[in-house]
């Protein structure tokens, strides 16, 4: 039988998880659809041939739904995450888990108080199913470079989102690169800094780019430029260097292009294609643990917290002039 | 409704038809299985929770088989795929269609006189659902690189398999390259010349590596290297050069690993690292056409023939000295 | 004591030597210049600290002419080259050492007649002294990909030259493939066939595209298109496939810019910056031997000669609907 | 007429330069050699027919010596330059200028006293001369990539030298990357930060890998990692980051090898093979300045003693916590 899934919010998020689940995973269903913009609940409705309802709560609770995808704004996934929980609905949140650390501890030990032996909550870190952070991985655990020393990361955005700031670069760009920086390494961040390079003209909302270090307890050094601005295109790049070796992200562009004295890839404008199988490969493995009644293979409620933890730190330190703060886990 | 498939030949290649099917194609589930081994039916079918039958006329005529995965030996395909259409089960068979260009023909007159809206057979050239392959065909039609006017080809597999001569290098082998020239320019191919460069003294069972020159109806020249022994990796690589530019496939790996004085990236050993996602994409379009009750977007039957017939004129090309052949569409 | 060159001809090509050899190369000074064009050779006398004579009798002649560089019309090469050799002065002759075979002939038999221990012509294949390929056959020699089978090549101008023809895209151009194909084998071309892509519609005075096949003594078959209005950028390939491995010339290119969505390296207008320093080190080697009074490790009036047969051959085959040809060496 | 160069220590370094000028660079010769290992001095000058003088002092001030290369021991540098500005003799001193502030301070100084219109000192800084980075900064002048914001630069050697600590990593290694940090952005380093990352277990003897920030007074930041014991081969890499596109070094290797299952590019063993040409462009253009009597291109005594500077406070910074530290230009 296929997992029945309601999908709260379906803006470009969460549009793309109702069409990726409906079309293209195996064993599931979206049955049920709500978003605040009611016709945009219709259509997206329409296209998975599911049913809409007014209200998250209504969805979490509909009788044809077996677990929950949350991709509504940012504010509202505290509320929502506590209500899976107290209905028992597996749920699938964007990340972050919710905007303040009180709200992410709250639905840590809300969730870790039921005891389950499948926790309900995935938190929707996509690049853990991304093909070349995996193969990555797997690169150094083999013990082909050496143990790990140092990390060089890049995060680069053509164009910042409006309405954010300093602080949201971080907790909402950056976070993939501290969960993903995390779960390579295995070692949690102990530490961290925020330095600033010469910050662009080009949007005064915030400063950008960002230069974020970070330290985990295994002693490795992770320095990351995040870059929401960067103009030229959407681009991710991770090296990690060991003690005998290095290994990197390939870029991941499918065709070079000669023409007018230039030879070219093309960077796509935001991370839809890049991840676009990750996302798949995530819901997949999502829905594959939850038909097997298995724990849930994506990053958890307390991998959500610790994300937004060192993220609460990297903004401590950008409020202190670049001082080293150490990361509280309590 | 999921579309129950039934999978016919569980080696290789149909063990993995039938996995993909099970676990990442939406809207499909295999139900039946069969193979000569019925050990290996019965391992396969537990994994995918399917049943298993003894015979391939048995699996097609099943009341729970909606659709017929068709990766036995070349040598059944065709009373197989004919079974099919006397039963009008959908069917999409691996290549080759059928050995000989007889059998070939009789399927397609077959087919074509049931003049069925949604004509049945489909067959399994999966390099057009190969996202690099979209994208260049994209690219050659934006017009970026002006028309094209030759294409420069690789195909180069890690080992042959046992049991081959030179013919079968073009009819198992370069056959994919034959179908994706005339896919990419969108013009058959009338005219066909087979080189010999030296031969490698690691497979006497065949000359190995080829050259195949392909000229299509559009007056374009592919020139093929077909290496089936090349040791150092599995490795396909394509560029279309037009009158103001070229395109080229890049590189498909993900990593680079710097070690010992050395910059890597890896190859695989053989096609399935490269074109698993292929292969994923190519079901999922079978099956949303047979869910949609549209015509199949992959390869036809007419399409198989092609190739098959293509591939006749190299091999008469080979054992005329290299002349030059026009293929008998006829 | 340095040596002192006369410089015949200060076109593009030979101003570039002169200047290159005044400049940069160590144990030279160019003394004298010539051109039809009096203007012309004063500027670059002028740039280099020579005299200019009017003609190039006078200059071979000149007792303060230890060397000759010959880069005049390719119709003047026979006379000059020959008024060197009566007058035994070393000489560097830019390709082709003739335009016709009668004259490549006898010149190699004239400077064959002579049997000098350093012979004195030598000819312009700079390509043996671009650091890549002189890499290339050294990987060959280690014997890390095998023993070569099948060589695959790229010649890629932007724009052809006026007054040209088919004819001529391969004396002038597909030359310098010719010579690096006997070079980086070590092995004689014996048999060479002519292929036709669809033609470019930007060019109406020659066949362009072309596809040449160069069957070597040893067997390896080399495959190398010419493109002489390729238009995207001036671009040379070279890949060597071995028994166990392949080996290609690296992209050139030395930065990679990143904007406006693309992921960029720029291609040279025309060979010169791809084979400045091959220019340099050739006439550095040329230098040195004369120096020390040993033979010019340069690419010798045979060589010439064997290029110019090949060349030959390959005219034939285009005359003759791709026939393949044997190369006469007689 | 030749410039007449004598060459100060003819170790690695010393005997490349030697070399080089005899063999390479037009208008130069080695005339007198000098080393206090006298057998390794013989060898020299007999390679490049000069002769020998038992001390710096000696060579300095004889007759047939019109200029200067210093590639001495680093704390003999001080004394010989000094000697040289005394008997007013254009001198080329390896980098560093000498191993205190103090002393190039004074060297400085004494070269500013003289006011000549040709100061008399150039440092080794040859990276100024690889042709990579002329492409970038011209490339970042014409303006291609915007405003530069950030820089990442990584500088990795194969193993370290014997009797090295961390200190010597940045007044050794990095201090290529301080002085072509500069260079490349054309703005002074005002303000630095030293970082760890995990040590390497491979080396004991300091600290390694580090990270090092430097701002410039434009507000740009750069970020290099400096890792002298990275095994996998010797690395330079630099990307500029602007605010509309990005820079970057392509990588750097001639030739592609595919074998056993990898596709691998060779790194160097240490900086000749990179950056030989850079050496020779570099002894050129100081032997062409000196025979026009103009300027040197080459890095000045100020741009000598900048750099010692700024390694000055990055190691203040190392020996306190990685604090941020302004640079003392006094």
């Amino acid at each position: 039988m296929s997992i029945r899934v309601g999908v709260i919010g379906v803006g470009v998020m969460g549009a793309d998880h109702a069409r990726t689940l409906a079309r293209s995973v195996s064993g599931a269903q979206v049955t049920v659809v709500t978003d605040y913009d009611a016709a945009r609940a219709d259509a997206v409705a329409l296209e998975v041939s599911a049913r809409t309802v007014a209200t998250a709560t209504e969805l979490i609770t509909a009788p044809d739904v077996d677990a929950v995808v949350i991709a509504s704004h940012d504010s509202a996934h505290a509320e929502q995450v506590a209500l899976c929980l107290d209905h028992r609905r597996p749920v699938l949140c964007e990340k972050p888990l919710a905007p303040t650390l009180a709200e992410c501890v709250d639905l840590v030990s809300r969730e870790e108080a039921l005891a389950l032996a499948n926790p309900l909550v995935s938190v929707g870190f996509m690049r853990r199913f991304h093909a070349p952070y995996q193969a990555m991985v797997q690169e150094i655990r083999s013990g082909s470079v050496g143990a790990p020393l140092l990390v060089r990361a890049s995060h680069r955005n053509v164009t910042s989102y409006p309405g954010g700031d300093s602080a949201s670069t971080v907790t909402n760009s950056a976070i993939h690169e501290i969960d993903i920086t995390r779960w390579l390494l295995g070692s949690e961040i102990v530490e961290v800094s925020w330095h600033a390079p010469k910050p662009t003209s080009l949007d005064t909302s915030r400063h950008d780019p960002q230069i974020l270090m970070l330290r985990t307890a295994d002693g490795v050094l992770t320095v990351v430029d995040v870059f929401v601005n960067a103009r030229y295109g959407y681009d991710v790049r991770c090296e990690v260097v060991g003690e005998t070796g290095a290994v990197s992200l390939a870029p991941s562009h499918v065709l070079t292009v000669d023409s007018s004295l230039r030879s070219a890839a093309t960077y796509p404008e935001d991370w839809r294609p890049l991840f676009a199988d990750a996302y798949r490969r995530q819901l997949q493995a999502w829905v594959d643990a939850l038909t097997a009644e298995v724990p849930s293979p994506l990053a958890s409620a307390r991998d959500g917290l610790r994300a937004t933890q060192v993220a609460a730190a990297l903004i401590d330190s950008m409020n202190n002039d670049g001082a080293t703060i150490k990361v509280d886990y309590h």
